[in-house]
């Protein structure tokens, strides 16, 4: 019994029980107790370590559930054969992340894709999360509908219905985790090599997507109202993908006479159809809002995604395609193969979210704090008023400064850089040919008040 | 003041100013307090309704802070426009989901894909999401790395060193929503129109998945060691999609030999890589592991996949692609830019699921689950061996009955059927021309041992 002279520490917060079974287990996987090895009874290891049976019993039977000794009746408990087993190996070193490439650290950044996360409600979260896991409910562990949580396809299909005037049943959304599957998703479906409309300047990351699945993209030109549509029909594109709510990076709103022309040029052919990315239509700050184009659409010809990545954070994972009627055989024959790319955990979290509340008190705030920001900004970029042209103000996190004084891009950025000031061109959202940009773009999600006015102060300093 | 004629519950679970904000939130929302109206002070307010300073201030600030009213200094407080702000109609009732295609329940049921949910851990997978919440970590919420959580990429690495003889750098893994999610990406970065060489019978899903993004399928003959090396080099496809250390659905083990020849065929031209689907290989019965193909890779030619949804549970959605060095620039141009689709609390939940020794306490307690399954399952068709042969019995959740009695695939099945007991055909994974099968499968992952035992009962009365 000299393998099981195990030095217990009755004061430890690992439980006697535990302390037995990982000796009994280190002994068997560095071989002190080979295949084959009978251990004492429970009665006598708990006479030789003075400790309880009940002890001894609850050692053994948590290795006998790990496949580490068996009992064999009216013989004893014996050592099994280790092969299969997963023994983990000595700890290793933690290994530390290689250095990112250093990028320059500004004192003030004026990041168009941030999101202010001080505000995201953390003890909201955790209570939804803690509800979820405390039912050891079974069910939240298996593979659920690859289109996503009936209970959470309702929560969105109401939820889009009241803000955004979108008409979906929860049959037609496909929960996914990102904006970027969502899209692998449809290009699954449809099949690469399609001829897709895009404006320029745009979302990069959906361009380069599209493009990389093999389809041919076709720049549209555009004007104050969006993309043209003259232009559309003459690019011979079969589906357009569009931002009428809030163009990104323009910030251009899409009046409803352009969207009906849309539509219209959209019912003229069985292949053609409509991409809307709302992704940040929850950020309004002048103007009635216009319902997405997806409530004036009476042909099934709008594909419409969302996402809580702006709304709630980045990190979430959740985003939904809301696919027209007439698409759903498609999406059964070709779409539905692909299991749920968000863990049901997740799914039910974001519904509790929405169903109790917590969203429209979040989105609220959130609005209040952008909302806030957005002026103090607009107010002190006054003073530049003889230099430039403010553009996309009226919606999202971030505006648009055109010189008028002949200043470019490049070097307004410059000279900004030299206050410690980041803001960033227009040029990189081009594709296609790039004109020269005198444009900038200020996001404001993630720089509070009190430094927006010493930003401005210093860009002052640069510019004028 | 009549609008905020509020009747206060103080006993109830709803603090008092909670109940103040609600009232007159909602007062707002009907128009029952019109845009620039203006409120009582705090003072009066508190008067009037009998509570303290402190409950009104709460009231006001959380109304302020939500964009409902707004604080004008040396005025007071008036009521804010509510276009942009988010108010919920009157709750819908909820829906209930369409009814499923009715499917026959069986008494008993031997499906290949079901993993045994009973011993999860929840109490584990609680403790541990509980903590990560806990911190109000605000970096959990910004979006991560594309390529995962590099803490969990280090963990990913060590656990495969350790278990699958795999050679892996965190830089090398990718972690992403499952095989299906990383077959997608596989195919995003090589582009379309791929030549691909699969077995038949195989995975079925991962076949219609990589014709249906455009590729051509191959299919390539088998024997008893695996995939034929000739009929791949006949075949002219440039990736094979295999299975070595437990082929699905016939449970071939590739031996050492056929595995260096398949390296060696990989070898032959920069365009072919060998995609490892490693995704059972934690449940292994008899003989010694194998270590996977990759880490007999020194050409880096194998793409690694693995999952935790047989290991932990299906609906928790993580699984890793290993990338050889060589394809690391391939991903970075065309990979990188798809944003993570796990969250990162997730990914630190299962890091910690590892390093917290948890995962190794699951493995092992659901190998021996399985193991005494296995083991109770193939005495009881010790019978059968006049009729039928047994093969794919040493790893995996589940075998195969080869009939030798003349007995087809589908007289099986229809007489299991009569007895209340499913089994499946092997022909339903056959790609291509389907043989006449005499081949059933019995997965025993969900089917405790006292339903196995009376189970084999019935398929005795069906079959001898």
């Amino acid at each position: 019994m000299s393998d099981l002279t195990i030095s217990l520490d009755p004061a430890s917060a690992v439980p006697l029980y535990e302390q037995i079974y990982q000796h009994i287990k280190k002994e068997i996987q560095n071989g002190g107790l080979p295949f084959g090895k009978k251990l004492p009874s429970t009665r006598n290891l708990a006479d030789y370590l003075q400790v309880s049976r009940t002890t001894a019993d609850m050692a053994y039977s948590q290795l006998v559930s790990e496949g580490y000794i068996e009992a064999v009746p009216c013989r004893g408990y014996f050592v099994c054969e280790l092969e299969g087993l997963y023994c983990p190996g000595p700890e290793k070193e933690k290994r530390k992340p290689p250095k990112e490439r250093e990028e320059r650290q500004y004192r003030y950044d004026f990041s168009p894709s941030g999101v202010d996360l001080n505000s995201f409600p953390h003890g909201a979260w955790r209570k939804l999360s803690k509800n979820i896991l405390m039912d050891d409910n079974k069910k939240f562990f298996q593979l659920g509908d690859p289109q996503g949580e009936y209970e959470l396809r309702c929560t969105i299909a109401d939820y889009l219905h009241q803000a955004r005037g979108v008409l979906a049943e929860p049959e037609q959304i496909v929960v996914g985790a990102g904006n970027d599957f969502l899209l692998l998703l449809l290009c699954s479906m449809f099949g690469t090599g399609q001829t897709i409309a895009m404006e320029s300047p745009t979302y990069r990351k959906a361009y380069d997507l599209l493009r990389n699945l093999s389809n041919e993209i076709r720049v549209v030109k555009m004007d104050e109202s969006g993309m043209r549509i003259d232009s559309l029909e003459a690019s011979g594109a079969d589906i357009a993908y569009v931002m009428p709510s809030h163009q990104f990076p323009l910030g251009i709103v899409m009046p409803v006479g352009r969207r009906m022309q849309l539509l219209e040029w959209a019912a003229k052919s069985e292949r053609r159809f409509i991409i809307e990315d709302d992704y940040d239509s929850e950020f309004r700050y002048r103007g009635k809002p216009i319902p997405a184009l997806q409530g004036f659409d009476r042909e099934g010809k709008v594909i419409y995604i969302g996402t809580f990545s702006k709304s709630i954070a980045p990190a979430i994972r959740v985003s939904y395609l809301v696919l027209p009627e007439r698409l759903m055989e498609l999406y059964r024959q070709r779409g539905r193969m692909i299991s749920s790319t968000v863990s049901r955990v997740d799914q039910l979290l974001i519904a509790g979210f929405l169903d109790g509340g917590y969203y429209e008190r979040h989105l609220n705030k959130m609005r209040a704090v952008y909302k806030s920001r957005h002026d103090v900004l607009l107010e002190k970029l006054r003073r530049f008023h003889e230099i430039c042209r403010i553009s996309g103000e009226n919606a999202g996190v971030h505006i648009l400064l055109t010189f008028e004084n002949g200043m470019t891009e490049q070097e307004a950025i410059d000279r900004a850089a030299g206050e410690d000031v980041h803001v960033y061109g227009l040029s990189r959202y081009y594709i296609g040919e790039v004109r020269q940009s005198r444009t900038v773009i200020l996001g404001y999600a993630n720089v509070p008040e009190r430094e927006i006015c010493a930003a401005a102060g210093r860009l002052e300093k640069a510019w004028l």
